[in-house]
């Protein structure tokens, strides 16, 4: 059994298919999100349906899976149960979780209540809804905002912060050149605060530093070693004391297992409540129960004694490798411990401007590590169809986006 | 000034760019709607975002026109102004109001309730997400369902109705066969009710019986002259006392002008709410005010006495018209009458069938009907964008759905 079907447990349910074994993978939603491009969704630059993919077409063809829909909200290690919160119980021989995070608030106060996360695709719709309402207000009533635009903050300097602020000024751009919002650009800012010293801090510090110099020459004031005291409706309280006011929050300051069933998980749990985890990514004690993708301190291997960073690459490896381990206790095989292949990390900061660091070699960076940024993207989204899509969304932007997704879409009609 | 961005609203600001005329237009979306193709959004078979697009981007390059996102709640017809929900006031020296309708209940107990309407974005994607969590809920819990599988129980024969009785039994057979969801097709049923003798009555008879024909041989039981009593949150009461459960009503059955911004003219109100014009589409007593579109009883013409029925063609031709009006008033003409230029009706029952009935000639059905719809939809889109990703959805469609946009994406994440 595999309960969720993010990067981690897809990929473990994919290297079972077609083995002796009948798999069912959980998840209380029914696709499968491409979160690295949640942060386009957000910006109006993507559909909520080009970078989700429903779970049960992923596998609509492996006789040997089943999708079952709901939220896994307990699990009996011991009776080997998941139970789910619609009061269904699903008895298992062995268990992949992969359940992922949840958006890390790092109990700042008000951060939960009045900031934007963005880590599933109801989040980034949300913030696209936020964001394009905020601009009407602010073309329909200047008034209503200080220095009469709005101020948009995004809190964390990771690839996300990165990511996000960059496509947020481009769509700032975009209102008051194609939509001919009446915003003042001078008037309206993106600021993005950062508690440590650069950004990137995952990468080397070479590309911290581009993303730094080219988010400032498009207009993004990069603030670092500025902390966050306290987030309210309007604004954000900064750690030495000054006031900032803000239209909207995006919080992108970090993830945690917290909340999650792999918090739950009778074991260890280190920073970010990750579950420590043994050499083949099972649980001290039941090696029938396997940690992967960002729910778990997925050891990197012998190399290095840090835990693997939470990037889909960790998620992908480690749910290949629960699979494997599954099939081979089965045949009465000893486990053998995970080690991760690190292939670079990738971070765009908007148009003609990404950085790609590889593990050995240059870092690429400007229009070309923005192509390789694309094509890599293309390459690794699920499904022809959405492929073919996000290309005709992409190829529109870069035609300077004559139409594009900008659409206000409430589940219910809200009466404004 | 122009109230409501639909296809009739649209329709009068086109015809006004590029005059000597500064023109307002206000909606609480900031896009327009493509009504026509809602039920194919609602199951599963396009995407919210192909069948919408912003306001802002069709009128981007003319620059008399202003697009103001919110709500028209009050119009003073003596001072000249419209106030909006936001409390903004705007001025105007000729209104044309285009606010549509909403959904008629008819005074039916329970349906505002428990019923689904079809008549905005937001209701479309609220109808799928219910949709696709029924039949997960029906894999995952048969035993919650009278009879172990749920019936989808349609209320109202007209287009709609009939459109998405034909498209639900198609995305039922998909769900079945594609994404392998345990339902006994022979126990989860699609039940068409309609009060009067036959289907799409604003059709000719033969295009009725053709529609009742097709969609009896896919599967949906079709139920002449039975009307509704009350709808419950498990099943519809009919008129004769029986009680009929079903996982989801859907609600087509009918509009009304009641709740809008038209309703609140000061004018006579017909049929449904809609306001009785003169014949220049104009408000009697106020040649500067205008209605177009499903807000208006729009006058045939000279041929006939009934008002038009309430479809595309007619918001289309009346807009135009009323914009040709206020130009002819500005230079001093005097106005003319308007004629609504039947071009025919279409709707469609599913993969290869649909009925086309052109004013004169023969009614074409079957994959001629269906091939013509297809066609017709395509070119009416609006942007190239849009048109080049509903032809790849219905491609694939057409293709047998190896994938598509069936995702469950609520704003909020529900907690099952």
């Amino acid at each position: 059994m595999v309960v969720g079907a993010g990067f981690a447990g897809v990929s473990a349910v994919h290297h079972l298919r077609d083995q002796p074994v009948e798999v069912t993978i959980v998840d209380r939603h029914n696709f499968h999100t491409f979160q690295p491009l949640l942060y386009q969704v957000a910006t109006a630059g993507l559909d909520p349906a080009d970078v989700a993919y429903p779970v049960r077409t992923i596998f609509g063809r492996e006789h040997n899976v089943v999708f079952r829909h709901g939220r896994a909200e307990a699990v009996d290690v011991d009776a080997r149960s998941v139970t789910l919160a619609d009061g269904g119980v699903i008895a298992y021989d062995h268990l992949v979780v992969a359940t992922g995070a949840t958006t890390g608030y790092l109990a700042v106060p008000g951060a939960s209540d009045h900031a934007l996360p963005l880590y599933t695709l109801a989040d980034a719709r949300r913030l696209r809804n936020t964001v394009l309402g905020c601009l009407e207000e602010a073309d329909a009533r200047p008034e209503e905002f200080d220095d009469g635009a709005p101020t948009f903050v995004v809190v964390g300097g990771g690839a996300t912060g990165v990511e996000i602020s960059g496509a947020l000024v481009e769509l700032l751009q975009v209102a008051v050149r194609r939509d001919r919002l009446r915003i003042d650009p001078k008037r309206s800012k993106v600021i993005l605060l950062e508690a440590g010293k650069r950004l990137l801090s995952g990468f080397k510090e070479e590309a911290g530093r581009y993303a730094e110099q080219t988010l400032r020459s498009r207009g993004v004031d990069v603030r670092l070693g500025t902390s966050v005291a306290e987030v309210k409706g309007d604004g954000v309280r900064l750690g030495d004391g000054q006031w900032l006011p803000a239209a909207v929050v995006v919080w992108a300051g970090g993830v945690t297992v917290d909340g999650t069933l792999a918090a739950a998980l009778p074991a260890p749990h280190g920073r970010g409540g990750r579950v420590t985890l043994e050499p083949d990514l099972s649980v001290t004690g039941h090696p029938e129960v396997f940690v992967v993708g960002d729910a778990g301190a997925v050891p990197w291997g012998p190399a290095r004694a840090e835990p693997c960073p939470q990037v889909a690459q960790v998620a992908i490896q480690s749910g290949r490798h629960a699979a494997r381990q599954v099939l081979r206790q089965l045949q009465g095989q000893p486990t053998t411990a995970f080690t991760y292949h690190d292939k670079g990390l990738m971070a765009t900061i908007g148009r003609h401007a990404a950085v790609a660091q590889l593990r050995r070699g240059p870092i690429f960076r400007g229009t070309i590590g923005w192509l390789a940024w694309l094509g890599l993207h293309l390459v690794y989204l699920v499904g022809f169809r959405n492929r073919l899509v996000v290309l005709i969304n992409w190829s529109w932007r870069y035609l300077d986006w004559p139409s594009g997704p900008r659409l206000i879409v409430a589940d219910v009609d809200a009466d404004l």
